[in-house]
């Protein structure tokens, strides 16, 4: 097929993709539940068929990528379970569209409010986890937005599978099954890229390395984060036992999270009493600990930090450790090398923790907590889109009101602004209504 | 001065904007208010100055620009005391900092709080109208944003007149000078595009050409409108004095604005009732109206519509009209031509006029009121940033509140992920506290 035509077929399933979302944005909330309910029955009558296309998968890639890919590629009975839970969960969220969220009557008889409708088209980009397709599909179809999928080409046995499910669904639902379809290659993503007409938020969920490729390759809005070095600060009042297992926390409870802290950040006064009880606890659990020259001077066991240390986003049980003269050293060296996803103290001293609360500018700025906790989930937010570390449109952990815009609508009876303008025009009121009725 | 140089001056300039918005972000409501405050007086006891540096624009502009332009360039003691009295309104503004949108126990002692931040550094770039810089700079300081501006080159005079109140009063308020910076030519603007990393959003204020040349030409965030080609689409059950003096107002009470009426689409069944009172009211106030076959046929003295009429933003005196089978085929054509920024529908049909509410996407969606009401000082958001027909972080009519992020604060007491995880995990508790305590 020459280059040509493949553009041109690409184009053609985004306008496709377009007149669904428009579909899509009319329907109503029952409508897009039903879809949701039959996606979650489907997953689990057609179990067999994913579970088979997803061990080929398996086969086909056993060679080619590393244990803990493997393991995201991986589907089982466990785990089809969840993204089936996960599909019901999101069925089950209020409705996020028609929302009221201003009500305002600006003159007698002339009512402004403004209500939440969808973005229109997604681009979701993600790497070898098939059950991304699920959950991306189920957060898309509930907002009211259509959706462009590419996967990992090592999934795409699993993502045929599922997206048939998906389109399965949405058929029986009387819906249009191009509101979520599949990009075939590179290529297409690239071109879809190149289109800010087609395509209004692209959603890059994998490796830094894919979302800096995304930013730089395309002018539609991105939503994401290239980089997650993400600090504790261990303030001079730190608490030495609860200083020890947010660091555990932080650093070990999932090395690979972008939300894993990477340096620790130790004031000079607490150094001595602080910098041997993480060596001890950390070291016999497997981190490698690099370490300042003040560091080092205090615990010689340590490795050595090289200045390329502070931007490491290790993604493994390496943890960067520096002595800092004071809070305003912790706060420069937070500005120079964070990536403003998110950023922690540790200290009972209440003044300091405000000022880094107040100073600090990053997506999540944690007292006395671990960084781990930056999260959709946790934050209560039901379903996650993505953590964006951009201060546009969303930031930080992001749920389904990032597939949102609004619309302003306003009922008159006839008001024209000729009666409201010049020296003897007429006021507005302005008078704030209740956005419930 | 090598190019080079030249670049690194711009980075300069920039990055100092970028340090200056850090010390901003944490400044009190107070002390960007007595900014605000001594820029009012500023600008009064400076009137002279200002005033005839601007004469000196006007001199040099007189034979090259417009009259309309020439009318936008010019000062006057009622304009000062327009912009004086604009500065204090923003001053007078609640504090868009730190207020708290969101506030949730996650589980005992830990607290989850959204709060309200700066974007950072804008970039706003706008044509010959020199109060446009005053207002840009109260907007900034009030919501705590370092602006890089760049004012048309008629008026740089004026602009240096007006920057140098500006940075007067930033520094009596001891607060960085470099908050607020002019750019000193296009190339510095060129130069700024390229650099997302030091720039949050570029707004465009002026003709579309410029806005569209500012979107090609960057990858940062662009808060505007290229396009206003709004409709008003006159139903079936449209009143015709209703419908007439709402087509009035939305194209002749200015005719130049976005939100003009550009087309004016009516129900077949209504044709013969309303072309001709349109035509009426409408050619003898000087409206060139062209009209599709169908209209022509009505009314014969109307001119002609061409295929590109449909797509043309005249800002001018000028009104194409079409007639329509019904709803449906306004709905398309709005579709197929609108620039998403605000329709209307002129009806006494509720289930019409509900349906084009329903169905419209776009900024604005209007049922028997002007078009010309879609703007912030109307909407009652206290200040206009600008009107966006992008979908991503601000739509329409965008207030102060177009330039703030916000960021996640979270207070524990040494809470870590590890309890909260795996099947004996502790649940979250997440309930929602009230905001203003």
């Amino acid at each position: 097929m020459s280059a040509d035509t493949k553009t041109l077929q690409i184009q053609a399933l985004a306008e496709a993709a377009r007149q669904a979302s428009r579909q899509l944005a009319t329907t109503t909330s029952a409508q897009r539940n039903a879809v949701l309910g039959l996606l979650a029955s489907h997953l689990e009558s057609q179990a067999q068929a994913i579970l088979s296309a997803n061990l080929e998968d398996v086969r086909g890639a056993i060679d080619t990528i590393d244990a803990s890919s493997l393991q995201r590629l991986k589907l089982d009975a466990a785990k089809l379970a969840a993204m089936v839970q996960g599909v019901r969960a999101v069925a089950a969220l209020p409705d996020p569209l028609n929302r009221v969220q201003l009500r305002r009557e600006l003159d007698g008889g002339l009512e402004l409010t403004r209500v939440a409708c969808p973005l229109g088209v997604l681009c979701v980009i993600f790497e070898s986890r098939p059950d991304a397709l699920v959950q991306i599909s189920a957060l898309a179809l509930k907002s009211g937005n259509a959706v462009l999928l590419k996967g990992g080409s090592e999934a795409s046995r699993s993502n045929e599978a599922l997206l048939a499910v998906v389109q399965g669904a949405l058929r029986e639902a009387h819906l249009p099954e191009t509101a979520v379809q599949g990009l075939p290659d590179r290529a297409a993503v690239a071109a879809i890229l190149l289109r800010p007409d087609l395509v209004d938020l692209v959603i890059p969920r994998g490796s830094n390395a894919l979302v800096q490729s995304i930013q730089a390759a395309t002018r539609i809005p991105v939503l994401g984060h290239a980089e997650g070095v993400c600090h504790m600060y261990l303030d001079a009042a730190a608490d030495t036992e609860m200083a020890v297992a947010l660091v555990r926390d932080g650093k070990l409870q999932y090395p690979s999270a972008c939300n894993a802290v990477e340096t620790v950040l130790i004031h000079r006064q607490a150094a001595a009493r602080l910098l041997p009880a993480l060596a001890t606890d950390l070291a016999p659990r497997g981190v490698e600990l690099r370490g300042c020259p003040a560091c080092r001077a205090i615990v010689p066991s340590l490795g050595e930090a090289a200045e390329a240390d502070w931007d490491m986003e290790y993604g493994t049980p390496i943890l960067a450790l520096k002595v800092v003269a004071d809070l305003d050293e912790a706060l420069a060296h937070i500005r120079t090398h964070g990536s403003a996803h998110t950023e922690a103290i540790v200290t009972d001293d209440t003044t300091a923790a405000d000022r880094f609360l107040a100073e600090v500018d990053a997506a999540g700025v944690f007292h006395n907590a671990s960084t781990r906790f930056a999260d959709g989930f946790r934050y209560g937010f039901g379903a996650e889109v993505g953590i964006s570390t951009g201060r546009i449109h969303a930031r930080g952990p992001v749920g389904i009101e990032g597939l949102l815009s609004y619309r302003y609508l306003l009922r008159g009876h006839g008001h024209r602004v000729e009666d409201y303008s010049g020296p003897s025009g007429k006021p507005f009121r302005h008078v704030e209504l209740p956005l419930d009725s």
